[in-house]
């Protein structure tokens, strides 16, 4: 045994991406003294993506003042990775966890996160990662736009920071105060959904009542950002509002190809790519991955099944450990995964068994590992 | 791979031995093709030994007529294997799940053991093998004791074939006509639970409760196996009552003990005597077995514990697989055992999941075999 590469995802509801990898480096070196562990452990796009990249990458926190979801001063941080990568998460400033009192997505903004950008393009980064989760949000992404130059004019010609509520009233956009700063800047953003801007499958529908919003209000948000999407199209020349993942927090995956020329990507594709996991897999023995639950839906670009088609190219075996198992996992193993595992030891509702998870996780890797020593090597 | 020995005990509640054995034969075969596949079902000593043994050992049904639980006339069959060992379940004519209507275990006899014993004998075994599980009996083995001669004496001189209501009135035991055909023949009872025959941790007081004893019932039961044993022990002039084990089966471990000349085993140690287990564990890569539920009960004597020390001792490395891992399992380790994984997939019930508890097990051991070939051959 070599090099053995530990990746695993969180574990909803139970154990974080750091914490699994904690247990299962434990174990390694425990029955693999001799290998060399690589602990990458891998961040969702949600709250933690940039504590989780700058314990894994190294890096420090630039700390930053900027708007809140509701336009009050917040401080916030954002991350500044050693590979020169700029990591912002729009929950630092725009997220549904910092509404206090009652949630109203008609009224919230995305123009911290335009801030923190612009922040960051202001020091020199040319690499920014932008993270999509926890949104309260419906702004189309017009917020972080105004915050780097762009004008959102009513009828009357008059600038304003739109909100979902005032989508409507945008009639034209001036680009001429766009901030130059940003001019060659690499922006991705982290996006697993594939949800259109509108329609049924839209930002509005689909997110909005999440966010706070009434069947009427959801009805309104959906009309502001339809008028919105054909004023910016116009504007552009281009469409935008079919590209799947443009509706992700509110619509903010729409401002984020329209406005800062970013591409969408999945989250652990942007993952792996800042952590340089190609270079990583050289030498490794194998891969230990997991997330909370696997699914046909994990086959889909989640964890799991991202690591594996990319171990799977450089020739890597992965394992993977995971909370549940769901039906149909079959297609899993052609792409890539060599082995599944279930840490439930016993037959109970995961209300019951929740609360030693860090413990079920800890005897289930031991006795992989047990095996695999004992029977293998 | 060599040679792969699959001995698993059944899952209770879910599949039998043999059904476990043949998912993961159908798996070994699938990706071990060039290895020599060994399946030995486990039987427990429960209802379904006699036909698991015949399957796996290889032998015949002998079919008898003999005395049911209570006294009515009854067909059955006992087991002729081809090692030449004759294997007896109770539970084939003296089983709880004989009684028609409702249960009264002062009332019902073993007299069908000691028929199908002294059949086998008749046909020439020099082995028998009597397995206790599910008795509907509480009579000390007295009915069994009657059947091949022995005489039980009531205060009149008079013999009498005695049950649990009528123990108390067996004065004296005549052993003058005791069948012969019985002398040297080596009789292995299988018994699995550690009682004595009487008290608190006694047969009466604990399993004639669950075999229709009210508690009423239960004392009287009690007074008269506590008498007869005083009987039985001043005549043979030796002491039972306390061995471990001769409480099993209302009393049968005691009447095997002190009129056949039993010895009391464990289950899984008779069955893989029967099976010649370590003469299959030479060339063995490594054996499989597993049960319903592994806990620190397993470490006393269960199916895997006891297959992972004799594998132990061959220096053959083990794995099971079961339902329910229980906590504190690390004993288990030093005892032989490599590695334990457990069948659940989701974090639900067991009456949620039971009834696809053969695919949960085929998923677990197909990712197991693949972990295997692909990380380690």
């Amino acid at each position: 045994m070599d090099k053995i590469i530990i990746c695993p995802d969180s574990f909803k509801g139970s154990m974080s991406s750091t914490t699994v990898c904690s247990i299962i480096e434990k174990k390694a070196k425990y029955y693999f003294e001799e290998a060399e562990i690589v602990t990458l452990p891998i961040a969702d796009g949600g709250e933690g993506t940039v504590d989780v990249l700058l314990t894994s990458v190294g890096g420090e926190k630039v700390y930053a003042t900027c708007s809140g979801p509701n336009f009050e001063t917040i401080e916030t941080y954002y991350g500044a990775l050693d590979n020169k990568i700029a990591v912002i998460e729009l929950a630092s400033c725009s997220g549904l966890t910092l509404i206090k009192g009652e949630k109203d997505p008609s009224l919230t903004t995305t123009y911290g996160v335009g801030q923190l950008i612009l922040d960051a393009a202001k020091k020199g980064f040319k690499e920014i990662i932008v993270a999509l989760g926890g949104s309260a949000t419906n702004d189309g992404g017009s917020g972080a736009a105004s915050a780097v130059g762009i004008k959102f004019l009513n009828k009357e010609g008059k600038s304003f920071i739109p909100t979902g509520k005032t989508l409507r009233e945008v009639k034209s956009i001036d680009f001429s105060d766009k901030n130059p700063l940003l001019d060659g800047i690499k922006v991705t953003t982290m996006c697993d959904v594939a949800n259109p801007l509108l329609g049924e499958n839209g930002a509005s529908k689909v997110y909005s009542p999440q966010k706070g919003a009434t069947p009427d209000m959801v009805e309104l948000l959906e009309e502001g950002m339809r008028s919105y999407a054909e004023v910016v199209e116009s504007s552009l020349k281009e469409e935008f509002k079919e590209i799947k993942g443009v509706g992700a927090a509110g619509g903010m995956g729409f401002g984020m190809v329209a406005f800062f020329n970013s591409t969408l990507e999945k989250g652990i594709d942007v993952v792996l790519d800042a952590y340089d996991f190609e270079n990583h897999l050289k030498g490794a023995s194998f891969v230990i991955t997991g997330e909370g639950k696997f699914d046909n839906q994990s086959l889909e670009g989640k964890a799991v099944m991202g690591i594996s088609r990319r171990s799977k190219e450089a020739n890597v075996k992965v394992i993977a450990i995971v909370g549940d198992i769901g039906p149909n996992i079959e297609e899993a193993y052609q792409q890539g995964l060599s082995a599944i595992f279930s840490i439930n030891r016993v037959a109970q509702d995961f209300e019951k068994v929740a609360h030693r998870s860090k413990e079920d996780l800890e005897l289930t890797v031991d006795n992989l590992f047990r095996f695999l020593k004992e029977l293998a090597l």
